[in-house]
Parts: structure tokens; C-alpha cells; sequence
């Protein structure tokens, strides 16, 4: 009964834990959002004022402020945060399927991605702010566990760590959209072939997606003075719809927006991706990273400046009501303003609501320009040193292009339509044309709209814009992903290597260790190579067990060995000790799984021994274990969960039964809890340290028991097993070493690893 | 290349399936509602005809005709589909969970559930006709799958039919609520803890989803005359709400509505479950059954007949645009109404309508009554003979809830409130209350609603309403699960049973067969017992294959043996040669690897040797394999996909090796394709013909060459693995039968099936 009550404690604290990471992460995207108008807004306001004494004057304040917000933003990226750079979704999506990458979680990111987002979009690049949120929310998550809150450690392994950073993306993409659904969904997608999100998570992501757009939207109505409104709203809103926006006669053009995204889509990831190449090539020094952001925000800021007087001279009257933005006079005369201008300077969501507008009125010029110079330099900006997102700029030249198709088709075939719902039908067709999002896309378009009416004719124009992408190419996600080299698993093994066997695939002979290895044996084995995890092998080299690097470093730090008692060769005691000899029947089997199942039963009262000195287990060598020593295992099972690298993410109880008592296991030396093995915030492997080591070359023939630490019976496949079967388990149960053993016997053969499967796997 | 071209013509014919199948179901549902409007209107006004020249001679028409419309349903349910009964959502859990309830799936059951649910509805008992229709669209799934197109029964396995009927499921609630997020969310849902769920499979899904949706609409839309509005709008439609339906106060009483959703939610599953064991304590015949439905089909008409007269007898002055719905006199005087006849009396979405107005007025005792009648003939009705639905009767209960909350409030506590808002919030709450829907209810309340400025509070209701129902039992489909015993699989093993390992759940000795064994041991052993799977062992009992039940009978019935050409042991070639003397080193494990690797190479120009005559095959006694031998092998590959029984679903790439070449396998007297291995509609396992049996006696002592037809390498577990273990394995790899092998040699020792499992686990 203590066992359910621990297992109430802990979900309770996971659900805490989860309510403050949407308070937090509301927070923060308040705070991005505060940061960047703060920003534009000063830049504004004084070319403003210089503007009217001298245009030239003018645009050399604007650069100025550009190239100071953009270069700072580049230099802090480059120098402190490099992991902070582009949007992080593609990274965020290798993390979710199991990869440490290098940089990509960590308080200098976090930094850098708030600070630096902030900078880089005030200075004028064609970027957004949204998508970064997601980063932001998943490094949030992160550190979420590492607060000084009781039983917060407990989380701290890579499962849950996981866990927290889907429900953090999540959070932020749902502050940005005012979407917790949409933001969810997003989550889910990006976390695709990965299996750890299980019903329980869904439910926990979403409430934490609630709060974040709940606080979010109270801080936002309290900064703007208003009584507080409890809608839920997100950085960008599309405002107030009309009920009835399109007609049946509309849909077949929505499908011509959808292929028109599409292809502008499939271009844009060709475009970008060349870029990429280009970047990789030539920007090989941090100091040219800084100059390509300087150059791209003196070429972007000089453009959008004098766009409107070069090509778009045109004054029109202000009049009242016209749409929401602030009327930008440009080089106009007192009373009017340039339209072009006002799209330019204005900021993105005044501009975005602008071009829904129903009542707002555009020509083609200024609407291409417009589509034009988003186009260019998104294409061009993403990817280069700052923080940037895609979300906001695929709305933008969406927006444009639906305008654009509306007023062709208002003029030129159907007079009863409604550009403006044309708008948003463009922006989700662009943004399913690069994203190549789906499901999450539809539900975060149709909460920003707010208007339930509109949802047929986005599914149906994404739809269009999904499928004719996909002719081309995979999303720009997917691309990212290849560029990087990310070892990303996927679903399915491509056609061409269908046929591999397991024994293909692994890496042999593999490196692994008896069940107590000396201590000299196990620094050998550790620095001479780096390897992760090392199967652990009983008589025979038959596989009991699986240890990872870090285990046995802390082993080693911690000094857990002990004096070796006997040389007679250590049998495996209960889990292999179960007819070892050949004469085995199924009833001989039955018989000894029955003592096992005695033996594993005592987690229940290991309250009352609390304590269990190892050095005493001489007898255990006669091969017949005393009901009590079986104290080991269940530690194991412990040590198994907090460290269980994926291995059964959902062996909830397992985690149950570790908690609350802090049971130690003492050696020798040193008395170890669970927490020792506690990841530490960046889930590296610590390194042996200078003392640890000299003490160890003291002890080299002590030995350490590895039984009460290693996973025990861990999931294996023989070696004739195929590549679609290896891919399937380490898919469905989040593996991360997978042994090789003989299919005769069971004896170990080698050790499959992601990395190897992803050498036969292409995205 | 003509591989991966194949698999995009399965790719295609699946999407044609999955639209065809969105377009039936938004025609069934139309039906639907259209047959329960018309009966329910013809019954209304004949009534009202009758009742204004005598109360009694109303009651008796009334009575008449609800018994007549009650009666028939009850009859058709339990003659001709018991399996209609009730709304099917457990069931359907169990179908997507793996398992073939009896009835489930059929033409009668449609038959009844359609006609049944229409007349069911009319016969005034308080029940939806909502729910019902996951069921409805999950047998309209499998029909698609039997529809008489090309292809087709290329899907006809428990795999494809699985994702067909959680797309039909998901399209029935879609078109419901017009909620096609919401229905898909629902299928996601209610298959939970199985993960069939691919990515691929949930955009396919939510297209289905949709189409039904866009259907439903485009004929309700014609139906009324009105030129067709192409908005999403489902059976039910909350209507207009305005833009600011809350304020912050309003929270705390909106989570106060959510205790009041769980208590009456938790109480409602308690009533109905005792209820349901009277059922079938004393229900124990046909006609019984049938007589309780008449009965209560009495009584409710009788209580909603004279409840306005005798409880609440009031007259109202007719007011225009006050609420939608018709106004209905009964015994008031001309111009007048009352108010409580015209709830009880009008069509339910007329009636929810007019609940959720914000102009209408209503009075405590009217509510309550309302109240009390809806909830304690839904909690009897549910369960009953008849197919029923719990969405609207919860909508109903929960919309008078919030309205007597509401008003309660406005009067007493805070004046500035909106009643409206809080019967959604209320409706929500009943509905999380007993349904214990998290995901999916939130959105089809929001899709329903048509405004996401609801969101949020809605959340909040349903999560206390969720979290304080948990606190009692749990969901009404689970109850109805346990109630049912239906081996449902769950995530977590109970932590009593944690201890158990795999050898403790199998059972031992397991029926078994060699590579090639006689027809007499086949026809033996298949009729010795109901096993549906049998585990292949080749030398030493070492695990080589599993066949299943239904291989095994269509290779008897189409004669698929041949002679025993010699005497020798049979060597289990390429599979089990690779390394069976004890010398093998992970050197030859390697190599062996390779040579099986260009084996199993070959599917890709099968298409050059159509017809392999394995009488042929003395040679591969030598042992060592020639390389066009693999055939049989090959062919094993493709039977696998189409009568995979749940394993490795998602090989979809096997999946179109077998597809557009009829390639056959020739024996002595037949030649077989993949055809034959087709599952029929019901998935039942087919018996021996008379004329096969006859037949077999005269061969016993031929052989059947089973390598051809078993799954290759099946998962399998050691006998010293944990339950846990076993389960993840089931669960993930969609399992059916589990061997078990002993954890030495890999003989085989048992087997493991879904039934074993689910004898240790508790829900």
C-alpha cells in the first residue's frame, strides 16, 4: 500500500513540475514578446524623428540601430549560444528521438535564444519570433527539473527529461499561437516516430500548454492596461472574423493556393538548402558567421527603407477604420501615407491583421513587393546566425500571396469573394509547403483564427500544398535533420536494406564485462574506448545484464569496490543460476521462475533492511541465494529507472518503488543512494577525476559488483534477427544499446547501436 | 524501382479507401438523422392532433406509437444484432485493442444499429443517437474494405481492418459534432493503450474525418433547401455565441460545475453498472430483454407526458425570438405555451439550443425537473436492449446543470454573468464525468461551441470534473469493459503481479510442429484443441517460425501437401543452418548473416520465376541451400504481411512486395496466392470442409512444407523475463502469441497468448 501512496507522491510532483513549466514558459514568451516591440519600437521611433529632417540621415539611424541589434545578436550566438542559431526545431526533433545534441539544452542557449531572438528580430531581419519559443520552451523544461524543489531530482534522467522538453516546446508553441491544442499536436508531430509519448504525457503536455497561454495572456492584458480578459490569445492573433467567409465556389482556388504553396514551399527548402551548403562551405570562422549576419541585416534593412520610395511611390489618404496599423507618411505629405510603407515599418502582427482584414484595400504592386522582399530574405535568413523562426515570414508571404490570387480573382472571374479569407488560406498553404506539418498546423491555423468555419478550406488548401511538396523533396525539418548528420530513426527501413540481419548491423567483438570485473579491468575498458553501454555477461559469455559508461564511472568515483573473496567463478546466481545445465525441462523452468518470483517479491519489504553490506556475500558463491540477498537486485531495479537510458519508459511502478526512502547500498567506502546516479543537467558522462583514478590504480585488483547496478535481462535479438525487427524495438522500446546474441545459445555476439542502424537507414 | 512504384499504388488505393469510407459515413449519418427527425416528427404530430381533442386519448397515441417504435428496436436488437446494442464504445476499445468481440462487426448489427438507433430515439427514451455512430462508421470501415473494388482485398487483414474502423469510428463522431479534430482525437482516444496509431495513419484518419464531416453538411444543407453552405456543422450545433462569454470571476464557480460534472458523473457510472449486473442477473432471456425496453419505453413516455401537467403546469405568453425552438401549448390556452412541455417536447437539438440562448429564460423548478427526468432515464436506458448513445442525454443533463448553477449565482452571488456559458461548462463536465475523455471531448466541445474564447474554461471544468470522478471508479468504458471481460490490454502491470516472469504466464507444454510435419499431426493437433497459434521448431526444439490456425486449415482445405520423398531429419535450412554446431564464433555468425542477406535479397525479382514446384526440393536436405531455392521463403514473407495477425504492422514496404503479381505457388494439386490467405469479413478462423477432412485421411502421411506460410523469427522471450516485459512486447509489436524459449538454448518452452496476460492484470 506504501508503494501506491510513493506512486501518488511522485505523479503529484510531476504534475507540479509540469504546471510550473507553463507558468514559466508563459512568462517567458511574455517576455520575448515585451523585448522585441520594446526594441522595434525605439528603432522606430527615433528614425521617425531623423527621418523627417534628412532621408539619408534617416537611413543611416536605421542601419545603425539594425546592424547594432543584429550584430549583437550574431555575436552572442556565435560566441556564447552557437546552439541558439535558427529556429532549433530540427534539433529539438533529434532530441525528442533520443539524441544529446551538443549545445542544444543549456542555460548560455536559453540565454542567447531570449536575448538574441529579441535582437535579431528588431533589427529588421525577415524572421519570427514564434518558432524559436518552442527551443525556448524545451530548454525551459529542462531546467524545470533542476529548480531546488524537493523530489525535483528525481525526474532527473533522460526519460523524464524527454517528457518535460515536449511539454515545454509544446507550451511555447502554444503561447505563441494562443493554441494549446495546436501547440500539443505540434509536439506530438515533431516527436513523430518516437513512442515515449504515452496518454498519460498527452494530457499532462496540454494542461501545461493551457497555463502557459493562460499566463501569457493575463500578463499581456495587465501590460496593456486592460482589466484582465481570460481569452486565450498568443502573440499573434488573427482578430475577428466574419461567419460566413467563403462560398463553394471557393474551394477550387483554395486548391490553386494550396499548389502555389506547395511549390513555393518545395523551392524555399531547395533555395535554403543550397544556402546551407554555401554556408557550410565558405563560413567555416566565426568571425565570417558575424559578417554574413551584418551584411544580410545592412542588405535587409536597406531594402525594406528605400522599397517604397524606389518602386512604390504612391501617397493615399489616411482614412479612419481602414485597417488596424499605424499609418506610416513616409515621404508623404501631411494627412496621407504610404501603404507600402506601412505594411514595411509597421510591426509583423499589425501587418499580419492588416492583410486579414476584410475591409482593407491592396493592389497587386504593392502586394508583390511585399511577397517579393519576405520571400528573398527569409530564404536567405534563415539559417544564418541568430536565433530566427519560419512561422511568422510563412504567414507573411502567405497573407501576400492569398491577397494577391483574391484580387485577381475578385477582378477577373468571381466578384463574390473575400480576399482576406484568401490570406489565411495562403498563409497555411506556404506554411504546410516548407513545415510540411500537418495535423498540428491545421489545429494551431484554425485556433488563431479562432473561426471553426474556416477549418475545411485550410485542411483541404494544406492538403494540396503538402502533397505537391512532397513530389520534390521532405520538409525543411527533415532536410535540416539530413544536413546535420543527426542519427534520427525512423519508421521504416528503406527498401534496399530490408534484408540485413542483426548480425549486419552490429558492432563485434563487443566489449563487455563479467559480472564482477576487476577494477583494473574496467578502466581499461572504459578508456580504451567510448562506448556507452557494455552488456554484461555470466558463464558462458551467455548476456545477464546491460551497464552504461556513466554507471561505472560513478562506481569508480565513488569507490564501490570491494576486496575479491574467491577465485572460484562466480555464477550468476538467480537470474542465470535457473537451470544453467542442459537437462532443463519447461518444468524445471516453471519451478525456478516460482523462486524468482519469491526472490523479486521483496521489494516490497525492503523498508525493513534498510542496509545491506555486499562485502558479506561470500555465500553467495555456493550458487544458492538466501532469501535476503536478494537486496541487490532490487536495487538494480531501482538504479534501472533513474538511469534507465530509455530502456521501458513506462515502468511507472518501477519508479514508484524507488521513491521516498532513501535505502543506500554500502560498500566499503562509500554508501550510495539513487541520487548518485542522477544525470547530471547536460546528461553527460562525467569523467573519471584525477583522485578517483589514482585511487583506482590502488585497487586494481578490488573488485565491483555490477549485479545491483546494471539493467537486468535487457531486451536482446539473435543474430539472424532482421533490420525492420532491431528497428522496431529500439523505436517502441526507446533503446539505445541493443546486445547481439547467438541464436543457438544465447551466448553475446555483439551490441547494435543507433548509430549503427542509422548508417542503413536514409531520411 | 516497380517495388517502391507498387507501394505507391497500395499508398493510393488505402487513401481511396479511407475517402470512400469518409463520404459513407457522412451518408449514414445523414440517414440517420434524418429517419430519427421524421419518425419523431410523425409521432409529434399525430399526438398533438389526438391530444387537443382529449388528454387521454394524447397519452394512448402517444404511448402507441413509443411503444411500437420502442418494441420494434428492442426486437430487432435482440433477434436479429445483439451486438448492436448500447453505443459500442467499449467494444469498439476492445476491436481497436485487438480483440474480435463476437457481433461486433457485422451487416445485421449495422442493419439494427442504423434502423434500431432511428426508432430507438423516437420511441422518446432518453437517449443520443450520437455515440453510436463511432460504431456505425467502424463497420462501415471493414464494409469499405469488402466493397467489390480493385485492391481491396489486398487490405482484407486484421491490420488494415483495425486502422479502418478507428478511421470509420473517428468520421461517426466527426460527423456527429462537425468536429473532425475531435473525432480523430476520439479514435486516438479510445485505442489508447495500443499503438496501431501510426503518424501516417492519423492524417489519414483526420482526411476521413473530414470528408465525413463535409458530407454530412452538403446533404444537410440540400435537405433544407438552402443553398449549400459549406461550413462544418454536424448533427448537433451549440449555435452563435457571443465574443466575451466570461469573465475571471466566472472560474471558480466554473471549476465549483466541474465538482458537481464529477460527483454526478462517478455516481451515474456507480447506478449504471449495478443496473447493469441486474441486467444480467435477471435479463436472462430474449423476450425479457425486450420486455424491460417496453417498459421503460412506458414509463418515460408517461413521466415526459404528464410531468408538465401534473409537476409544473404553467402557461406562458408566447414571445417572438425569445428561443429557436417551436413552442409548443399542451394544455395551456391559445397563444400561450409551456415552458416545460416545450423542453420535453421538441427535438433535442432544438432543445439544447435553447438552453444555451443567452436570451432565454427559465425557472428553477422547470430546470430541475428537466434535470432529474433526463438524468435517471439515461442512467436506466443506458444498457438496455436498444442501441443508445450517452453524448446528448450528458449535453442535456449538463446544459441544465449549468443553467440552475447559473442562475443560482446571478441571483444570489454576482449579477454580471452569463447562464449560457455556464450550460457548455456544465455539459462539459457531465460528459467528462462519466466518459472520462480528456483530448478529444475538449475539442469536440470547442468545435461544437465554435469558439475558442471557451476554451480555457471548459479545460478547467473538465479536468476537476475528470480528476474528482477518478477519484471514485473509472470511466463508464472501462467499467462496461471489466463488466463485459474483455481481455483488454493496459499499459502497467498491476504492482502485485510485477514479480512474475514470462515462464510463470506461459503455457507449458506448448502444441507445436516441425518444419514439415504430416498431414495426420496437423489435423491432430488443430482439432486436439482451440489454440490459434502454433509455434514451428526445427532440430532440438529450437524456435524457427509460428503459424497461425488459419494457415494451417487453408493449407489442409486446398490440399497443399506432398509426399515424404526421405527419411532423413530435415534440416531447418537458411534460418536455422546458419550456426547450429557449437562452434560458431560471432565471426561465422557474420558470415552466415551474409549469405542469408543475398537469400532474402531475391524478392526483388521474384517477378522472373512465378512458379516454384517445391516437390523439387530433395536437394535442400543437403543442407546447404541453393540460391533460387529461397522462394518458398520469400512467399512466407508476403503471407505474413496479409494474415500478419498484428505482427510488425507497420512493414509496409513486405506489404508491397506482394502486391500486383499474382505470383503462385504450385503443389500437387493446387496452386495458391495470397488471396487465399485473405481474412473473411468477421475474421473468423474457417473449418475443415467435410470434403477436405475426407480427403486429408487419405493422405496422412504426406507432409506440408510450412516454411513457406509461418512467420519467420517471431518475437519471442526468454522464460526469465519479466512480465513487464512481455506486456511492452505485446503491446508495442502488436502481438498475438508469444513464444517462449528457455533462456540457455533458445528451445522452445511455451507460449504466452493475450489471455494469459490478462489473467494478471486488473484495469
Amino acid at each position: 500500500q506504501s508503494q501506491s501512496k510513493m506512486g501518488w507522491w511522485v505523479n503529484l510532483y510531476s504534475w507540479i513540475a509540469f504546471s510550473m513549466l507553463g507558468v514559466i514558459v508563459g512568462l517567458f514568451a511574455f517576455i520575448v514578446d515585451v523585448l522585441t516591440e520594446q526594441l522595434t519600437l525605439w528603432k522606430w521611433q527615433i528614425t521617425e524623428t531623423v527621418f523627417n529632417v534628412s532621408i539619408m540621415l534617416g537611413w543611416i539611424t536605421f542601419i545603425v540601430f539594425s546592424l547594432l541589434f543584429g550584430g549583437t545578436a550574431a555575436i552572442l550566438t556565435v560566441f556564447m549560444g552557437p546552439g541558439a542559431a535558427s529556429g532549433g526545431t530540427p534539433e529539438l526533433m533529434g532530441y525528442l528521438n533520443g539524441i544529446n545534441y551538443p549545445q542544444f539544452i543549456g542555460l548560455n542557449t536559453l540565454f542567447v535564444k531570449v536575448v538574441g531572438l529579441g535582437l535579431a528580430v528588431s533589427s529588421g531581419l525577415c524572421i519570427g519570433k514564434e518558432g524559436p519559443l518552442a527551443h525556448i520552451g524545451a530548454i525551459l523544461g529542462h531546467c524545470t527539473l533542476y529548480l531546488p524543489l524537493p523530489m525535483m531530482d528525481y525526474f532527473r534522467n533522460d526519460a523524464d527529461k524527454r517528457e518535460i522538453a515536449a511539454a515545454g516546446a509544446a507550451a511555447g508553441v502554444a503561447a505563441a499561437f494562443g493554441s494549446p491544442i495546436g501547440g500539443s499536436l505540434f509536439a506530438y508531430e515533431i516527436s513523430r516516430p518516437s513512442t515515449f509519448w504515452s496518454f498519460g504525457l498527452t494530457w499532462k503536455i496540454f494542461f501545461c500548454s493551457s497555463i502557459s497561454t493562460f499566463v501569457l495572456n493575463i500578463l499581456s492584458s495587465y501590460k496593456r492596461g486592460e482589466d484582465v480578459r481570460i481569452m486565450n490569445a498568443g502573440l499573434i492573433k488573427f482578430g475577428q472574423y466574419d461567419q460566413n467567409p467563403y462560398k463553394l465556389h471557393d474551394l477550387p482556388f483554395f486548391m490553386i493556393i494550396g499548389v502555389f504553396g506547395g511549390l513555393l514551399g518545395a523551392m524555399f527548402i531547395n533555395i535554403n538548402f543550397r544556402v546551407a551548403q554555401y554556408r557550410k562551405k565558405y563560413l567555416t570562422d566565426n568571425w565570417k558567421k558575424v559578417h554574413e549576419v551584418i551584411i544580410l541585416v545592412a542588405l535587409t534593412a536597406t531594402v525594406i527603407y528605400f522599397a517604397p520610395m524606389m518602386l512604390y511611390n504612391d501617397c493615399l489618404q489616411e482614412e479612419e477604420g481602414n485597417i488596424e496599423a499605424r499609418f506610416i507618411r513616409y515621404a508623404c505629405d501631411k494627412g496621407k501615407y504610404n501603404p507600402l510603407a506601412t505594411f514595411l515599418f509597421n510591426p509583423e502582427s499589425t501587418v499580419i491583421k492588416a492583410l486579414l482584414s476584410k475591409n482593407a484595400q491592396f493592389d497587386y504592386a504593392q502586394l508583390t513587393l511585399f511577397f517579393v522582399i519576405w520571400y528573398c530574405f527569409t530564404v536567405l535568413s534563415y539559417g544564418s546566425s541568430v536565433p530566427a523562426g519560419l512561422f511568422l515570414p510563412g504567414i507573411m508571404i502567405g497573407c501576400a500571396l492569398g491577397r494577391i490570387t483574391g484580387h485577381f480573382i475578385e477582378n477577373r472571374i468571381i466578384g463574390d469573394i473575400r480576399p482576406s479569407t484568401y490570406a489565411i488560406i495562403g498563409s497555411a498553404s506556404i506554411l504546410a509547403g516548407y513545415t510540411r506539418l500537418s495535423f498540428s498546423l491545421a489545429v494551431i491555423m484554425l485556433e488563431t483564427t479562432e473561426n471553426v468555419g474556416l477549418f475545411l478550406p485550410i485542411i483541404s488548401a494544406l492538403f494540396v500544398s503538402f502533397g505537391i511538396g512532397r513530389l520534390f523533396n521532405r520538409s525543411l525539418y527533415v532536410e535540416s535533420l539530413k544536413a546535420k548528420n543527426i542519427p534520427f530513426l525512423i519508421e521504416e527501413v528503406p527498401q534496399c536494406n530490408k534484408d540485413l540481419t542483426a548480425c549486419k548491423l552490429m558492432t563485434s567483438p563487443v566489449q563487455s564485462f563479467t559480472i564482477q570485473p576487476t577494477v583494473s579491468q574496467i578502466i581499461e575498458t572504459i578508456q580504451s574506448n567510448d562506448f556507452n553501454g557494455f552488456p554484461i555477461v555470466g558463464e558462458d559469455r551467455r548476456l545477464v545484464g546491460l551497464i552504461s559508461r556513466q554507471h561505472l564511472v560513478v562506481l569508480l568515483n565513488k569507490q564501490c569496490w570491494r576486496v575479491k573473496t574467491n577465485d572460484t567463478p562466480i555464477s550468476t546466481e538467480g537470474r542465470d543460476s535457473l537451470g544453467s545445465r542442459s537437462d532443463k525441462s519447461s518444468n524445471i523452468l516453471v519451478n525456478s521462475g516460482d523462486k524468482r518470483s519469491v526472490n523479486d517479491q521483496s521489494p516490497h519489504d525492503k523498508g525493513k533492511k534498510p542496509r545491506i553490506v555486499l562485502d558479506e556475500n561470500d555465500i553467495q558463491s555456493t550458487g544458492e541465494l538466501p532469501q535476503d540477498q536478494d537486496s541487490p537486485n532490487q536495487l538494480a531495479t531501482k538504479k534501472q529507472k533513474a538511469n534507465k537510458k530509455y530502456q521501458q519508459l513506462d515502468e511507472e511502478t518501477q519508479q514508484e518503488s524507488s521513491f521516498g526512502s532513501d535505502q543506500s547500498y554500502q560498500y566499503d567506502f562509500y554508501s550510495l543512494t539513487w541520487r548518485d546516479f542522477n544525470m547530471n543537467f547536460h546528461s553527460h558522462v562525467p569523467s573519471l577525476s584525477e583522485k578517483a583514478l589514482l585511487c583506482c590504480e590502488q585497487n586494481y585488483d578490488k573488485v565491483i559488483d555490477l549485479r545491483a547496478f546494471m539493467i537486468e535481462k535487457p531486451f536482446n535479438v539473435q543474430s539472424n534477427y532482421s533490420i525492420q525487427q532491431v528497428v522496431e524495438l529500439f523505436r517502441q522500446m526507446n533503446l539505445r544499446h541493443l546486445p547481439v546474441v547467438s541464436e543457438l545459445d544465447n551466448k553475446l555476439v555483439g551490441i547494435i547501436t543507433r548509430q549503427d542502424i542509422f548508417a542503413y537507414m536514409t531520411m
